[in-house]
């Protein structure tokens, strides 16, 4: 669909990095908000982050935590979700996990072409959500095509994922995520979720509470609370937390949250969660002998 | 310490397989009672198991599934508790994860050894449970050097790990795993617990309940809950459960229960667990835009 980028167009228009809640592309998108001159190659792991997208009947849910790293003594914080954002016409949320070099390369690319002045289709042209995680598929093809090779000789694999979500106008929500061959899968009534990276602490409160119908109020807190035990568990899942909630057919983005370590709210949930876990453990009847 | 046991060694004395409440061997050992004629090659991960083992001041509890398979079209049943006893002397319990045939052939191994007049150390004659650790390693080693370039033409690896705990009159109360390599490391009050295999989904609660003065009632009812979580969310991890419990000092064994699939008492825990974890949620606060 897209020729291979060439090295010129993926090392241009590298900007200082900004973090924003998401790393928002406005109207037309245009500007290169998220990426900046990464100098060390911080390589990550398909374990090393954690992303979630919910598709619930009225609204969606995404979030993803900050945490990279190259080794545990090399930590370092970077946005893991990019917006693009047309208001009455798309909202698309990506989540990135896998190796950071990657995933990088491919939301410059999507950007790029995004503001290509020419024919091929890009995300803001596409008329479908399938056709957007074809966009990014493609797109993670072609930094695979380019890396691939060079990453073997240190025995490294290009490792990217993405959950895809969002809508376009005259579409119902829809959900994506694709594996590091970029192929891709999508979420339906019997599996409204999906996760990418660290996912299994956070997984059985997922289980019991996500169903289509779940309020967005409540698959919100479910996915928090689902952040809560895994960076409990894992160390190399950290905050920040970004978070964006979608409302069906708003075709703008009007909740938008980031839990920096020590937020309030955060805060409160975990030790409520923390204490209402204990005190249902309490509860449970003793085993007898 | 030991040399490397002759085909005939391994394969000698198989007998029908009998699954109990763990699989015991009596007073000095000597009848070998979980060994089956196993005519498949039935391979496991070790992410395709659930083993725990607690280490508290008073006490020790042990836990294994019982599901093994070799894709998802052949599962099997395999008891992976193996329990050495000689009452006032010695209680080891072994909990193995990893390839079936090289953890059965180190289970074996170690019953061979033990039931030889010989005056090599064996898991009935040492002294500390480090030493039983190191028998266990030394027979971990042993089938590794017999079948790893075999395995090796398929492209798999020897990747048996064990839980060892227990008592040796004399010694307080001790808890070990083994890694894939053969090496091993011990419990102490700042990690009370191991886990192997499928440990992920699990982890949580017990990160949230179990410290070294948790009472063996709590224990025992957390670790029930955390296979609850596990085969909730990976259907590799399976019923029967066989449940272990030894207080400090009885140097032998009253508490042992399987857990069959139905089984009244787990089924009520996990109802309520299921109950008790939802109502707590109801009660988190809700997020403020």
């Amino acid at each position: 669909m897209m020729g291979a980028p060439g090295a010129a167009e993926l090392v241009s228009s590298r900007r200082a990095l900004t973090l924003g809640v998401g790393c928002s592309i406005g109207d037309h998108g245009g500007t290169l908000s998220n990426l900046g001159q990464v100098r060390r190659n911080v390589e990550e792991s398909d374990g090393m982050t954690y992303c979630v997208g919910v598709l619930l009947k009225e609204a969606m849910v995404f979030a993803s935590d900050s945490r990279t790293h190259a080794g545990v003594d090399n930590f370092a914080q970077f946005c893991k979700m990019t917006v693009f954002e047309r208001p009455g016409d798309r909202v698309v949320v990506l989540l990135s996990s896998g190796n950071l070099a990657g995933t990088q390369a491919v939301i410059s690319v999507l950007k790029q072409r995004g503001d290509a002045k020419d024919a091929v289709p890009n995300i803001w042209t596409v008329r479908t959500m399938f056709d957007v995680a074809v966009v990014v598929s493609d797109a993670m093809r072609d930094i695979e095509r380019r890396d691939a090779k060079h990453l073997e000789s240190s025995a490294l694999t290009f490792n990217a994922s993405f959950i895809i979500g969002g809508q376009i106008k005259g579409e119902p929500l829809r959900l994506f995520r694709t594996f590091a061959e970029g192929n891709f899968i999508e979420a339906g009534p019997d599996t409204p979720f999906f996760q990418t990276g660290e996912a299994k602490y956070g997984k059985p409160i997922m289980d019991r509470v996500i169903t289509p119908t779940t309020s967005l109020t409540d698959a919100t807190k479910c996915v928090l609370v689902s952040f809560d035990s895994t960076m409990r568990s894992n160390l190399s899942v950290g905050m920040p937390i970004d978070l964006v909630c979608y409302e069906r057919d708003s075709l703008k983005l009007s909740m938008r949250r980031r839990f920096e370590s020590g937020d309030p709210y955060f805060t409160a949930l975990s030790k409520e969660w923390s204490e209402g876990v204990r005190a249902a453990f309490k509860l449970l009847p003793t085993l007898q002998w």
